[in-house]
């Protein structure tokens, strides 16, 4: 009998630069919430950008079922590396973070300038960036699983993610 | 203090209709399941196709995390309706659906034919279909929550999605 062969590559500074320029590349993403009736795993899509210092922005409305549950929740996944138009999606990079949701204040996002680095990376939100359900939650990450690709898993940590 | 409003809509034709063609059109998504360790949510893309009866199948491999996580805790979320290349990934309709996992034996995979109905869907799959570590899983859903859009949601039933 033979053991399974672990996955997981030793990170290196190649597995550290791809999965940073995941982060800073990233616009939208798959967010994972213990669904808060269930405690079953929710899946949503949601529009992100990088944080300034690290970690992940998201911008949700409180109407929204994966707000409510990640203001019961905090600590949540959050999958990020869309796939290209034509390339094939197993073999795009990817990363999923293990991450603990914070929610930003109206005073905190107006001193950190949040609203226009949310504008700058996505310019459409102007029809919702002011609507007064929507709240700034920073999504920081403990630590993060990099798949590269057939054969190429990484565990990384925190520290691993900071620009 | 005005409450606030339901952004839930009440099911219709179009909107079954819609949640059966991203189910029927469906090749990845972003499956959420409880990370065996820590039991918080853990995202990960996988390849996906529609079941014959209805549901999705997945195909996944033993050593990965998704895999033992399923084993343990069959419960879980599949985001499905994959952006176009150009199309805003939030005006895109999604579906995320409640599923309950089950692995599909190596003689009932032969029986149900699942190899050629997954190479039909993922024809690169040559190069793993028949990697020992593999198996199909059976994603049985329960309930749904289909965004189509801003302000189009719809909570669907198991029924809603039948073909």
């Amino acid at each position: 009998m033979s053991e399974p062969v672990s996955p997981i590559r030793p990170t290196d500074a190649a597995a550290r630069a791809l999965a940073r320029s995941l982060v800073a590349g990233a616009s939208f993403g798959a967010l994972g919430v213990l669904h808060p009736g269930t405690g079953i795993p929710h899946v949503a899509r949601i529009a992100v950008a990088p944080a300034i210092g690290g970690g992940m922005l998201a911008f949700v409305s409180g109407l929204a079922l994966h707000s409510r549950a990640l203001a019961a929740a905090p600590k949540a996944g959050l999958l990020i590396g869309e796939p290209g138009p034509k390339g094939d999606p197993l073999s795009h990079p990817r990363l999923s973070l293990s991450v603990i949701a914070s929610f930003v204040s109206a005073e905190a996002a107006a001193t950190q300038g949040l609203r226009a680095l949310w504008l700058a990376r996505h310019p459409k939100a102007r029809v919702y960036v002011d609507l007064p359900d929507f709240r700034f939650v920073h999504l920081a990450p403990t630590t993060a699983f990099l798949n590269g690709g057939f054969g190429k898993a990484f565990e990384l940590t925190a520290a691993d993610l900071l620009p």
